[in-house]
């Protein structure tokens, strides 16, 4: 059962990232093969940056045939039916949050796996749940949109850092890794509900040099 | 004489792929550093990231003296020769196709060898033929022309699939290799010569959203 | 002693590559998150390449404790006292070329260590020095400095093909290394009190072409 609502979310999570991966490509004007290409980068490209610096090759996705067949279908889907998906932006924003959640979690994980300090672990974690995006930003030839206006990375290193308060006071793993991915996700849903953005420290007094 | 046929086809499309970072690289006004480093990406790039994904490093041009000599002396005759050149360019565009065709070839067998499923390793050879220019195109500040305007990768996609169906047909390897290479080629060809498309979404109907 | 140098300059050049980050990605209006960011693949980025490629993984800075304090001081001091410190510049112009010059050895003794040819050991070399600038600034959607404006990897060329000249002269290791850094700060502080650049080959005579 508990793994069960894993795969779930993974599936959703997953299915979400390609969404937003395939929307942002149309408005591009992209073709058919840059949607799908910008799909698949917004939602294996954090796992993928994750796994080539911690050397776990081949990457994740090459034998995950469930997670690319999710990919596929969700990218399909967008250049068809493109209106009605996006008038489901709330829903989708549920699971774009979820799914950053468990992603940050996913990366977490394997950092631990591998002994690395909890401060790499967090970075991992937030890598996982945020270059994908970095990447679909990058090839779409913006400023990275997390680098500029959303606490998305915030969410995700908050949530990461309280994982390991939670295990130091020795809470259970399992129910501190659903602790964090639920608080990754309120945070985000506070953010965008309340437009919060991190200070952008851009210095307004630069005119006044000496 | 089989292998040097593909190795005859391997230095032309090597060259090719340097010659058209070096001259995308001159139109953007880049130093002759520049111009070398673009030349380099464009032809080993869809290689490095096969290789670094799937594991296989130090990735392959690192031990390839020859292809590093023949990528600097074409990035070297582009910075001085570049009118002469490109007045070659219908040959180029076909050594540029035989180069395509070879190279996802390449990496679809890199993708066989490791038992990879039929749909990534038609990814991978995709990869391998393609991503050179998508790195060329990031790093010169471009949306990657791959996913506008031309129907290249899908030429790769089309030929890596044909592989697959000729060998459930049990053709033999080596005949169904030069045969999707040249598929790859024809294709690319006839989509040059009645400059075919394929179908950008982009919602012309966007404005019209209730 | 001669460890405790090394030591103090690659924590001074790594402070000074994450201040240049930090400075650029304020002048860009990123928020304090995408400083950060910034400030890591600017220091660390050229030896993330390297390690990836040749397979060098899990990449160094997972497991350099010290090196991230060092970046993550950096950039919260650049947030905090960016003007202080911009008034620093000769300072950091010196250090940023130390760093140079150190890392450009670092990258060409691990090609060594694995017994790449000469040529690639250098190219290792000039990717540990200017790729963190590179990545720096494609996430910041600039054409990378490096390939327009400054001589900046060809000092680290110059410098690497000295170093195996005076190998090939019986110099001993530790000796050679201290006159490469040295040459590549020299190069580099000559370039920028002179202004020099690399020929651009643009050809301003293109519009003549027939």
């Amino acid at each position: 059962m508990k793994i069960d609502f894993i795969q779930v979310v993974e599936i959703l999570g997953t299915a979400t990232f390609a969404i937003s991966g395939a929307s942002m490509a149309m408005q591009k004007k992209l073709d058919a093969f840059g949607v799908l290409i910008i799909s698949f980068v917004t939602s294996i490209g954090g796992g993928t940056v994750r796994d080539v610096i911690i050397g776990n090759t081949p990457v994740e996705w090459l034998r995950n045939e469930r997670m690319i067949t999710v990919i596929l279908l969700s990218s399909i889907a967008t250049l068809f039916f493109r209106k009605a998906i996006t008038q489901l932006s709330k829903t989708l924003f549920l699971f774009d949050s979820l799914g950053l959640g468990l992603f940050t979690i996913v990366g977490l994980e394997k950092g631990l796996a591998m002994d690395f300090s909890p401060g790499i672990c967090i970075a991992l974690g937030t890598i996982t749940g945020c270059f994908g995006g970095v990447l679909r930003d990058v090839l779409l030839n913006n400023v990275p949109v997390i680098f500029r206006k959303e606490i998305y990375a915030s969410a995700c290193i908050a949530g990461g850092a309280l994982y390991f308060l939670l295990k130091a006071w020795q809470v259970e793993s399992h129910l501190a890794q659903i602790i964090c991915m639920m608080v990754i996700v309120v945070i985000r849903v506070l953010v965008v509900r309340y437009q919060l953005t991190l200070p952008s420290f851009h210095l307004k007094n630069d005119k006044h040099e000496t």
